[in-house]
């Protein structure tokens, strides 16, 4: 698949709420995830598909979804861009809050092999 | 200044229409623009601010913006994202149409040297 499929079909799975589906049919499994900042206590970067898949599970587990619209994909030969509006609430907190974010994917092999996520501090 | 900050005074000038102060005090002189597709008997990739200008002022000659809507910067390291939904119409065909696109900027020195659009063809 070339950019803008993977593009299309990622976006398809991730509007249906299909992440482990996503993960397994499009990500490489040596895909490298990297966050803009930090998480309190963890990394910015997941190295593998295992890593990424409990980076994943970790954020599902500890936020609730009330909404989340996606744009895109906005291709750009083998890279595609995704824009991710999100209101959550952080369970621990209880804090609800809107995760405004651009994620950026390189396509390899017609594999993801990296995501990286563009967003400000809140 | 570092990629956030770029991103956050691109934004702001972008946003007052501010088209030739964002390039002569943000870009390097060596930047290089690189659209998703070639437009039309044009090429993809405009190397140095003399063509990204030219670029510029051709796009804002051939179309009428009826509405902007600018969103961003989302940064990560060096690099910051922002998206731009636009209302248009192509002055030479009349045709009235929804731009929707993602650009990555590239910092090197507080300079954009690199400007990248993401977007499907129409």
């Amino acid at each position: 698949m070339t950019g803008a499929e993977v593009g299309k079909r990622y976006v398809a799975l991730i509007k249906e709420n299909k992440h482990e589906e996503c993960l397994a049919e499009l990500f490489s499994q040596d895909a490298v995830s990297v966050e803009a900042l930090a998480p309190p206590g963890g990394d910015r970067t997941a190295k593998g598909i295992e890593a990424i898949r409990g980076k994943g599970k970790w954020w599902m587990e500890n936020h609730t979804v009330h909404k989340a619209e996606v744009s895109g994909p906005y291709p750009h030969d083998d890279r595609f861009a995704v824009r991710f509006v999100y209101d959550i609430t952080q369970k621990p907190t209880g804090k609800r809050l809107t995760m405004d974010e651009v994620g950026l994917f390189t396509i390899a092999d017609g594999k993801i092999v990296r995501e990286e996520f563009f967003y400000t501090g809140s």
